[in-house]
């Protein structure tokens, strides 16, 4: 359930994928930006007031953080020089887009076996110590707490070469890109997910066409499901 | 066991921390540097006709793969064109590096519980299809196989805020840096490997000292312990 108390949700779509073309449409295509694009256009027909913001890392890669990032996100807000406010500006519009959203869509293909490179960019400048995730030494128990709004959901739509990379198949063991964005995304408070992989890229047979009309099954269900789902406050 | 031809082994150090000074040199300095540093003087003095090469991806991060790259990368070499030979001459040289390597020495800081990214730009500009791995779609069983000389060594010199995220340990399912090596480095033939870990760097108590003092032990024994296997090819 997604609650709204303006009526209106606010929707992140992300792509990470380094091939700009989408596949159905553009030789060498990208399959995420093919089901997130298939996401947010179908989620505009079911709720046209909703809001979306299109993020694309794999276009235009966010600068990984460095030592200055470090220091400047370590420095009390109040204590910021200018030019420390400027190395994070880019995390600060990057972390703004994430608060304001409901509904966080992650275009996220498996490049030997994990994250874009890109994609672990974004998420190393989203966590930050006292904006996403609050930090104390002297805290009983654990020092870290997540500080993102509750009730945000992370919808992963991901692309693999090979096959059965799902949880108990031959390769789960190997796949690192649904941890790559869990594991640091709840650690900020986004806990609730669903995951819709297309497999079998590199055999390019009869099997990734059935892979990808699966897929696409279910971004439509899911879509469905959740807009169904969106509650006002009450 | 590391088998030397010409008596001389050849070493890739990579740093991959943002933190470009060293602990117990320079105030919030990286650990990781501070054990690669340990680990390469030891075996200088041990193995003093070593070479050593050091790549540094934390001060200068290897651009993230692109859709020119992934092109170039799958266009046979012999009909490449300038521009294509260009976009692939920092990945050529990544390469190059890592194949001339017996043993490859890894400074991997946790970074919200992963990689850093320009880490794993790194490893998305050495593994590449036709020179480090090969793939042949119509192969009988898998269609991949690694390309990487045999007999290269990997050592994971890591650092973690919390602890308790050794295999077996509490926080374990959430470590995503070994097997962010381990996992696409094996696919192209590095499959032995060492890991030693700095852990309770956000402590800042006894107990990071405790961890630093074993850690640099460890990096002693290991250096001590390869070192003496070093045999020549007979």
């Amino acid at each position: 359930m997604i609650q709204s108390s303006t009526g209106r949700l606010r929707l992140l779509h992300i792509d990470a994928s380094a091939r700009l073309g989408e596949s159905g449409r553009d030789k060498h295509g990208s399959h995420t930006r093919r089901l997130g694009r298939r996401f947010v256009e179908r989620w505009a027909a079911v709720r046209p007031q909703d809001e979306v913001h299109h993020l694309d890392v794999g276009r235009t890669p966010p600068a990984p953080v460095n030592e200055a990032w470090i220091a400047a996100a370590f420095c009390p807000p109040e204590r910021r020089n200018p030019a420390q406010k400027a190395v994070l500006a880019e995390s600060d519009s990057l972390i703004a887009a994430l608060i304001q959203a409901d509904l966080i869509v992650i275009g996220a293909p498996m490049y030997n076996f994990g994250l874009p490179a890109p994609l672990k960019a974004w998420i190393d400048n989203v966590v930050r110590v006292g904006v996403t995730f609050g930090f104390d030494r002297t805290r009983p128990g654990a020092p870290y707490w997540p500080m993102l709004p509750e009730s945000k959901r992370l919808i992963i739509l991901t692309a693999r070469g090979d096959y059965g990379y799902d949880p108990g198949e031959r390769l789960a063991q190997m796949n690192l890109v649904e941890a790559g964005l869990k594991v640091p995304l709840a650690y900020i408070g986004l806990l609730e997910s669903d995951v819709i992989a297309i497999e079998y890229d590199e055999f390019a047979d009869t099997r990734l066409a059935v892979s990808i009309a699966e897929a696409e099954a279910a971004v439509d269900q899911l879509v469905d499901g959740l807009a169904a789902g969106v509650e006002p406050v009450s």
